[in-house]
């Protein structure tokens, strides 16, 4: 039976490293997660008790096609309480997580053949969805001395996208406001479609981060409520569109999805009173932070941009390796930790890096911060 | 900001009926819902009790692209039980709905400017998912001799893929074996790519349908948990694939939708348990369904097939009107019966055809037929 060309995505190179760790701890070994990108915790307790409440009230049918209005409505008030930004909630979308918006964004902005600019190191799907959906996507090198995101001066001709993301994964370096301001100043003039992915805001440390809405109406910023609302397998996101976008997506939506999940949306909704309990795992994360930035220096893992939000260290591993797999394999046989070889998120330069979660329990990671000391030691001796 | 051409779907017109319902039921009156496409009931208790013991146990994190494995073997085994097939677990991909699974299929089989055939009339998404992908859907004007199915000499030229549904939407026929034979077969020969739809299983009334798993392997089977299993805004569904596809259709769901919602993956194993109930809204689907086909030729709407499935009547009306919206306005302004004109199932000719679902309560469907009885004898009077 026929297969296309643009249904061929690369494979993530990290599935590799979960299956080695899988077979390791069937093995009876215990392992440091490392590797893992969501939260260990559970949606909020008071998120899953309004999903029972309104299981025993009656059906979870189908909602329209944007999502709950209430849903909506409580997402536009949170830009207010956030960000000081006055959101009219008719330009939210209630999506099927981050994933789903991205699909809404790409088809509505985007001909098949259009090509979409995006920084390198990234979050690997924006490739792999643009190319599923004919696009292609024009990686942007960027540097440590920019902090992992791309400036104005690097992006490249004849685009007509750009896929920004701050924090970003896997570096957790933002865009601050002047940076985020040139960006989205150059599209305007070179009317490139901004995409701003937000869905590690929340999950900072030093500084909020800033929304593209803060500087422009004219971009399709995305969220989810998978990080910060820790409900990743939930698949329940937000995008805010401009006006003008409104009717075009929702038709799209309701076309390419129906609806997001009813439960899912009357979960979230309740995250949103659920903030003591958010904030204890937020403090958990900040507390794991401090001990990754000082252990892994200690164990000799120590070029990296410090990460001013999301739970992600994104090492330079250079002076040891250039192959981040063989290493990563390495650290999962001598150390007992998982932990992400670079190359899905950087094919030509991710060979040099390692990213390290530290989504975990701090338990967990300073175990784990240990082990990479001891076998660091080791291996140097 | 910019927007693509492939973004411009059309909208449905069933929402211009939804709002018109919506407003009369705000002014205080009664409405009999015969334009909703889906069941009135919950989810079984059994799969709600599931997740509620779910969520107590643990974090519903990320699940694997391909969904729960004990999910994927419990639908292998359904295809033994419901039709003699013998299933390998490994070919089954957990999804978003049927519409997650359109949009993998999409993808997979098809590159940008191909040529996907369907019949009209016919669920109005596919056109549309179809078109949001840069493919170009290619109708087929069935008839109601055919019983609404197409037919291997119908199949146009130069298409890439054929979508068939049995029991389709709107008219709740379906391909008997034979039929069903002859389109897999001239599929095969024309190097055509075959997708089935087979949503509304399980919800039939005289003979079991056919699935094309029991002819072929060279197909792409897509099913949900919406219909039968009563969990539409849960957004889980399924589909089958050639064991030659299923490395593509992992890379593709992992990328596009990392995965289902955990939540609604551990209700829908449950629900296969669940039998009893889900019987008991079948026997009332039975019994709205013989009200129907009597009380509707005794209102004057007597030119339709015989639904085999489902739980619509598609409606031949050309004896009334041309303008089959205006018609839907009329009769839920004098008789308050909602029910769908056929333009958005079949473009030129639905101006003439009325849809009327029959998943509403017995009671309703009773009291919207006597309405129409009613209404119908004052209009001829």
């Amino acid at each position: 039976m026929r297969v296309s060309q643009r249904g061929q995505v690369d494979p993530f190179i990290v599935m590799d490293v979960m299956e080695r760790a899988r077979a390791a701890e069937a093995d009876g070994r215990r392992i440091i997660h490392m590797e893992v990108g969501q939260p260990g915790t559970p949606a909020p307790e008071g998120a899953r008790a309004a999903l029972s409440a309104a299981m025993a009230a009656g059906p979870l049918g189908y909602t329209v096609g944007l999502g709950l209005p209430e849903l909506r409505a409580r997402i536009a008030q949170h830009y207010g309480q956030s960000y000081g930004v006055d959101l009219d909630p008719a330009r939210v979308v209630v999506t099927a997580g981050a994933s789903g918006a991205f699909i809404l964004s790409f088809t509505a902005l985007f001909e098949a053949g259009e090509r979409v600019a995006l920084g390198l190191p990234g979050y690997p799907s924006y490739r792999h969805i643009l190319s599923a959906l004919s696009l292609a996507p024009v990686g942007i090198e960027t540097t440590l001395e920019n902090r992992f995101q791309p400036v104005p001066s690097e992006i490249p001709r004849d685009v007509q996208g750009l896929i920004v993301a701050s924090p970003g994964n896997p570096t957790g370096t933002m865009l601050d406001r002047p940076a985020l301001d040139a960006l989205v100043e150059t599209c305007a003039d070179r009317d490139i479609a901004l995409i701003s992915d937000e869905i590690y805001h929340g999950i900072d440390y030093e500084r909020r981060p800033v929304s593209a809405l803060e500087i422009t109406d004219d971009v399709h910023v995305i969220n989810s409520f998978s990080k910060y609302f820790s409900m990743t397998g939930w698949r329940v996101g937000w995008m805010v569109v401009p006006p003008s976008h409104v009717r075009m997506i929702e038709r799209l939506a309701q076309n390419m999805f129906i609806c997001p999940s009813h439960a899912s949306q009357v979960s979230a909704l309740a995250a949103f009173d659920c903030r003591d309990e958010l904030n204890r795992n937020l403090s958990v994360y900040a507390a794991n932070r401090r001990l990754m930035i000082d252990g892994l220096a200690a164990a000799g893992f120590a070029s990296f941009a410090p990460p001013d939000g999301a739970f992600y260290v994104y090492v330079d591993v250079s002076d040891m390796t250039d192959d981040a797999l063989a290493l990563s394999a390495e650290i999962l046989e001598k150390a007992g930790v998982a932990v992400t070889p670079g190359l899905d998120f950087d094919p030509r330069r991710g060979g040099r890096m390692l990213r390290f979660s530290y989504a975990g329990s701090t338990e967990d990671i300073a175990e784990g911060l240990d082990r990479l000391k001891t076998w660091r030691a080791s291996r140097m001796g």
